[in-house]
């Protein structure tokens, strides 16, 4: 694995004066995603976590569908040489051959390399209404469950962070990047090659706002709850609204709010 | 222009109990942006600003350099209605056709679209060295500078802005949109509307972290100084020092680092 923080010297500007001081700044490098063989994409991302990270990508790409789909995940060899920036991920024989992708796409991108927002739109699942809700104590307590996995954030202050949280307020999966939708990807890749997925009965919590694109990754890993630290979008608003999911945004604890189907967290009437 | 937020009926979980209210949604639509009449790029974006947006864009992107190779920006006209999600430009006849490109792009996409890291820093510009500084107390006072132009934010919480703030710490433009990278396209592509660019003696001025992609529109627009809220990225100071500008995070006000290029910031030793 790459490294994940840098030093640099910075000068720093306070009331008392300027101080000269090292700053641990938060890595940003391309990974190159190849599936079977054929570059596909490259994307920008903090290294760690790239297994998971190609394994979400390709998920919410529609290019995979579960654990059993992916036959390896590795880094790349050159003359005996790990290459940390390309990931090699082979599929089974029944994944068909996903169409050539193999642009740049930035640290924060989820809908590159997509004509149209109807066809994006078009491949959303429904959450299943099964009755099961997570009490209002869980989701309130999202933030502070994170924390411990947020070691990044803590040395930098520049990683955004997402983790998998089970209705019972079980943290399943913790994982950080400088690009909230790599974040998504890696705990949602972590829990496809885990065999976890659909993730029924589980809150997929973010450090940044709650934009489409991270609804969307979690209505097709099949997760009824979104919360978010931020402000929602229109649209991620709208697609909670379609695919039957409850959306909780400006999370800071005891104060949030719920934008769509509020019943699914006890304690909400 | 399009609507730029929408009343949604939210639940609001406070410690005294649950309250039903509206609440402002920031928009998030798609803007498609055709060049001499072909789609080029559709991008998912906040309504206003629309040609600037699109000026910017194409400026970030290489297809025109200045205000002369723009003949025209106007929304698409069908059956003599504006569509205001479709924005047409016309460049003049030196400008060379760009290369397909007509992929959703969203809304904090700075790089989609290019094929390697090294093509996309070989464009990077060499911001001129002339010993003109900006003082400390501009630095320091951009955040509440930019505040009166910061509408959509005071209203939705979810509104990145951008600014174009001179050496003097006049206010030359504030804009918002949900994507970061846009908010900075709007403030670049008025920039060069106005035939202001290259924009000497100026700060950029962004509410979010610095990004690689960010800094890379600046250098574009030979913006010296790059002033971020949050933290950059370690692309982004490489970038910096590669294009001699002076960047700026973690700027709280009378708090702030200078990872590159101190020497342009009066009174920062």
């Amino acid at each position: 694995m790459g490294r994940r923080t840098v030093k640099r010297r910075t000068r720093m500007v306070r009331a008392e004066g300027t101080v000269r001081r090292g700053d641990e700044i938060l890595v940003e490098e391309p990974l190159e995603i190849r599936v079977d063989g054929a570059p596909y994409s490259t994307t920008m991302r903090t290294p760690g976590g790239d297994f998971d990270l190609a394994a979400g990508f390709l998920h919410s790409e529609g290019v995979i569908a579960e654990a059993d789909d992916l036959v390896s995940v590795k880094y790349c060899r050159l003359n005996g040489t790990e290459m940390y920036n390309i990931v090699e991920v082979r599929t089974a024989a029944r994944v068909e051959a996903p169409c050539g992708r193999s642009h740049l796409v930035n640290s924060s991108c989820g809908v590159c390399g997509k004509r149209t927002v109807e066809e994006i739109a078009g491949r959303a699942v429904r959450v299943p209404e099964d009755g099961r809700t997570v009490d209002g104590s869980v989701v309130a307590g999202l933030a502070e469950d994170m924390k411990p996995g947020q070691e990044l954030f803590a040395k930098t202050g520049g990683a955004h962070a997402a983790a998998l949280v089970d209705f019972r307020g079980e943290v399943l999966a913790v994982r950080e990047d400088i690009g909230r939708h790599n974040a998504v990807d890696k705990v949602v890749g972590w829990a496809l090659r885990e065999g976890a997925l659909p993730l029924s009965e589980t809150v997929l919590a973010v450090t940044s706002r709650a934009s489409f694109e991270i609804v969307q990754k979690a209505a097709f890993a099949g997760v009824p709850v979104v919360s978010a630290v931020s402000a929602p979008s229109s649209m991620a608003v709208s697609l909670a609204e379609e695919a039957g999911m409850t959306l909780v945004a400006f999370n800071r604890g005891e104060r949030y709010n719920v934008y769509t189907r509020p019943e699914r967290i006890g304690g909400v009437a």
